[in-house]
């Protein structure tokens, strides 16, 4: 699998800001492909901003041959409900818009995403900046916050559809 | 307003199944125009769920020229997050399709739904399928509980559109 070239996009779900980031998947190796916001308008109907979200994004999934898409998991923002409903408007019309394009959506806690990364499930923020930074060998972390988040979860697919045998072949060579 | 012919869509989102109702609204009386629900395959990846319902209810958006969408308030279901979470993921679809449509999306609170239909907030399953029967002139109480549900928020939106002016002088024709 890894030997193939994919395209995978992660995203970062907010009804005001959310990020997105595709990366270029080839020979084992990350690549930064387009990183930014999809800014939404705060003054308007919840179903007006769905659409702008719905919009922005299927522009995102129609400009890549993406083979999958990566994004957050349901259930990791219990504590504060009212977030967490309004999140899953916005990931609602996200998961929709892959669903259109034919895209398989992958979800992850963030606690795997950190820890995939980082080696630490709890690893706080400019951590994981950092760890982005390094492994898509980028000049500057990177920033806003929902833009690294977005490519976190790009990577963490990344690295969960590298097949185990090749990972332990591959330690076996630094020996 | 009330003189006008006016289509109202009432909608009970769920991921299972979501029922939806439309009315028409002519000369201050509601009549059922079709009432239903939209099936959604269990054993599908959610976010082939969602084009499921959300192509099901475009379906039902193009087929009248509805004036208005309503819908249950957002924060109703506090207590069960992992619910309100996913009925999120369908409101936000739902809500899309009204946008896609450029139709208004309204939203009522459980409590103002069943006081509007019952004269009581807090009204039982049963006496509110029967205030639907007896508002739309149904044979039998609609059934199953998804299609009550959307038509009552059909039928709030129709009394919430009302003049008040309007039902002040119905009343004192009554004396």
């Amino acid at each position: 699998m890894s030997s193939k070239e994919a395209y995978y996009l992660g995203l970062d779900p907010g009804l005001s800001i959310t990020g997105y980031g595709v990366l270029r998947s080839f020979q084992s190796a990350p690549s930064l492909v387009e990183a930014g916001v999809i800014k939404i308008s705060r003054d308007q109907p919840l179903a007006h901003r769905l659409k702008e979200l719905y919009d922005g994004i299927s522009e995102v999934v129609r400009a890549y041959p993406l083979d999958a898409i990566a994004i957050e998991q349901l259930y990791s923002h219990y504590e504060r409900p009212r977030t967490a409903i309004l999140m899953g408007h916005a990931r609602g019309v996200l998961c929709l818009a892959a669903a259109e394009a034919g895209i398989d959506v992958h979800s992850y806690e963030s606690t795997k995403v950190k820890s995939l990364l980082t080696g630490n499930g709890r690893a706080p923020k400019d951590q994981m900046q950092r760890a982005i930074q390094m492994q898509l060998q980028l000049k500057s972390p990177p920033d806003p916050p929902d833009v690294a988040d977005a490519l976190a979860i790009a990577l963490c697919h990344h690295y969960s559809t590298r097949p185990i045998a090749q990972l332990l072949s591959k330690k076996r060579k630094t020996k």
